[in-house]
């Protein structure tokens, strides 16, 4: 990939341009292209980008849920992002990615809603702490895929348990994936970063069966647990990312997933709803 | 609570008149009233029963999720349901509900976004068995509530572990709560009695502080894995729900839920995001 600025990869996907309140310009970009359409990880995140950027917002980003109803092609998008309802400490958000379709109307693609809040200290605790692994440098990178899924190479993986299957032969046991992941090259954490490494594990039906099967994500929400301190603490530093389905049926199948920064805070919960084929 | 039909107290209160495609008039049910606004469980199949009735549905619930930005007051109120994009096996729906507010303005009270699909058989597994439990019979019924929650009269609740605490001394240590439960009077299941049943067990932060502080849901998402015909079959019988909290931080928390019937057969997963004070 080639950049024609000075800004990280995700700054540049990231753009977006005000043409009205709540109506935002962007284009897809090439670096984070997956197989018929952007990564889903980045259109999440171009969506909270549109909230992050909203003159009218209040507070930080608490749910959000992305709703995936047709590819994106490659080009120019446009996001809507209307707060629809403001109460004292929260405010409730809906979304929209349009795009011209073939016969230039504009068309939905994404769909979503949001719940941003003034958030206070208050009593807190964790119910599911970090897995006891080894630090980051203890696992080796996977290498950059050349010519394969361009995305990919937009983060640093390294995988603990449960990365992509060797072999295809059908031998899968089980669906639990852990993995050390940041941004590549490294960049501060901030909220559009964490939702899309929220979406970063590969379909938990691939490693359940040991099958390359066609799947992608029909929907996906994500918890935010850290404030933007608590992001900024993290820095360039690892999130802990670990996946895990619940239930495979009739061509659709669920995961949970727990991201902790090497802290061992809890930074986001996310869970999503994939179709897989056969 | 006395009534003045012959239906299933769930299916009056999911009683929606039709005033133009996609337009639907409503009327909250003192049934299931909890205590400043209607039990969250009942507005989320409220909104999934708008999609049931549109005629322009394809296939059945996928997954759903709803935003409580306001409670609803007693009375009338709207519900707007759109299918923004259907393709060949999933149909991509925006939702709300609408109440006129003190001023005769129409607020928006709740959001949110569901999608429904044509499944076909697949491959199919279960990541998470249901746990091992002695059957309904073997566990005492919660005695009716009077004077208390009036929704809490239209369920009924079996604990098994993790109930609400008999002494609010402090002492909570974790946040898992298992019960079997189905509707009272019992009530064939569907995907709109599903969808309640998903948000039936009470602030985790509650069992895990044994604290009876202020809590409500901001959010919540539901994953449907069961067909039509699964949940036929269920019938009257009672379903296994088990939650558990994940993250409590700075006025909200976490929690996931599975929901299986007797058969031990995963009917729905479920997640939300939940306010807090204190």
């Amino acid at each position: 990939m080639t950049s024609s600025s000075h800004l990280h990869p995700l700054d540049e996907a990231l753009q977006l341009a005000a043409s009205a309140p709540g109506q935002y310009q962007g284009q897809t970009h090439p670096g984070y292209w997956n197989m018929v359409g952007p990564f889903g990880g980045i259109t999440a995140a171009t969506l909270l980008q549109a909230v992050m950027q909203h003159p009218d917002r209040l507070g930080e980003p608490l749910s959000l849920t992305v709703n995936y109803a047709g590819a994106l092609a490659a080009g120019p998008f446009s996001v809507q992002a209307t707060p629809v309802r403001t109460n004292r400490s929260t405010q409730h958000w809906t979304l929209s990615i349009l795009q011209a379709g073939a016969d230039g109307a504009q068309v939905v693609t994404t769909t979503a809603t949001a719940v941003t809040a003034a958030r206070r200290e208050t009593w807190s605790v964790s119910d599911l702490p970090m897995p006891s692994v080894q630090p980051p440098a203890q696992h080796a990178t996977v290498p950059p895929q050349v010519g394969t899924i361009e995305w990919l190479n937009r983060y640093e993986m390294r995988p603990i348990a449960g990365f992509i299957p060797e072999a295809w032969d059908g031998s899968g046991d089980h669906s639990l994936s852990q993995l050390w992941m940041r941004d590549a090259p490294p960049r501060p954490l901030d909220f559009c970063a964490l939702a899309a490494l929220a979406d970063l594990f590969f379909p938990r039906v691939w490693l359940r069966r040991a099958r390359h099967v066609p799947a992608g994500t029909v929907s996906i929400t994500v918890y935010f647990h850290a404030s933007s301190a608590q992001l900024q603490a993290t820095g360039t530093g690892y999130l802990l990312g670990q996946a895990r389905g619940q239930e495979f049926r009739n061509g659709f199948f669920d995961q949970t997933v727990q991201l902790w920064n090497e802290a061992g805070l809890m930074l986001a919960t996310s869970h999503q709803i994939v179709y897989f084929k056969e």
